[in-house]
């Protein structure tokens, strides 16, 4: 039984983890038999966004507070989670991964990721144990690992495509139904959201996404 | 193409809309085809739970800000929906449907469901429209239509089985990968979370939900 962490950043598309791309990560995992284990960091969030209007609104949430409403309430704070612990790991997009994660959503690639989500994208990718990335997370890996130019997509998004490739990584073009599988760097990619349009068009490239990075836990 | 009415009661499974359940729900929806509304009621929840600690915090949130993190933005107020905009509506679960689409986690069988629910679930109901319960919220149903002796399950918990046969309905054991269809009511319900264990397990049941609530549609 594969022993897969899922980071996440929040709970809602805006301010956090998008919710379906989150789910449909855990659901698949589920149904391979794989142990998941949820993690984020226990910090504040850059803001709360009201996601009828889609305006920030004055209050102060907490990440792993609230990524444990997609968790159940079962979630480790990521500063106490090595990859020891772990045979792959995934991370969901929606903005938090730009907002909570790092900073891209407002540096782009001056971009800062948090010291715990660089460290246990370091020791997991030095273990060669593969990581995934989804939607908007790929610039994570773009950030931390892109002098080893890794080859990842975020659909075609020629903004954040070039800002990908800045930071050394490759950028491949991909559908939201397809995954990228750097198989040397054991780093997958699938564009979700980013392409979108609907949940059950993002749920094949997550189920793809699960089923490569599971594979490359041997 | 079916339009179906999903309604949401807030974001997380101990103050809101379980996310699994409301999100398998979207996505089966959507790999039918189905044409999606979102909805909730414009009020304040009873309360917030940290998901972490399992424990009310001194927070006010909106049942429809809220549940609007489910459906990214794409939701409407449910004062504004009739039952001639839909062919089918479904409730996921969560303690929301006890705690803010009405009061039975507080008053058990004496609770009140919202004017707005109630009055939705009785026009469907009355226009031979089928509704879909999912886990804890069969109790609505049982509220409001268990003067029709409907056909529910909660799975096999005790003390929710007597109290929707207090309020008029007939309680079916059922597992969690399967459905209790009441065809002459054209009700579905099934255990979830009541059950668990584990999202893929409660996947099949909802995905049974699903197409039970899209079949009665016609």
């Amino acid at each position: 039984m594969k022993k897969v962490g899922v980071v996440l950043s929040g709970c809602g598309v805006y301010d956090g983890s998008e919710i379906h791309e989150a789910t449909l990560t855990l659901y698949f995992l589920d149904r391979l038999g794989a142990k998941i284990l949820c993690m984020a960091p226990d910090v504040a969030q850059m803001h709360v966004i009201d996601h009828v209007k889609g305006e920030p609104v004055e209050e102060r949430r907490n990440v792993l507070v609230e990524a444990a409403r997609i968790a159940r309430g079962e979630i480790r704070d990521l500063k106490d989670v090595k990859a020891a612990d772990l045979d792959a790991l995934i991370f969901p997009g929606g903005f938090g991964a730009a907002k909570n994660l790092s900073d891209f959503a407002v540096k782009g690639v001056g971009c800062m990721v948090h010291p715990d989500v660089e460290r246990l994208i370091r020791a997991m990718h030095a273990s060669k144990k593969p990581l995934g990335f989804i939607c908007i997370a790929p610039v994570l890996a773009a950030k931390v690992l892109g002098s080893f130019s890794p080859r990842l997509t975020v659909g075609c998004n020629k903004e954040t495509a070039a800002a990908l490739e800045k930071l050394g990584a490759r950028h491949i073009v991909c559908r939201v139904d397809e995954v990228e599988v750097d198989a040397e760097q054991k780093i997958v990619t699938t564009p979700a959201y980013m392409l979108g349009p609907s949940i059950a068009h993002v749920a094949q490239g997550i189920e793809k996404l699960v089923h490569a990075v599971v594979k490359l836990a041997g």
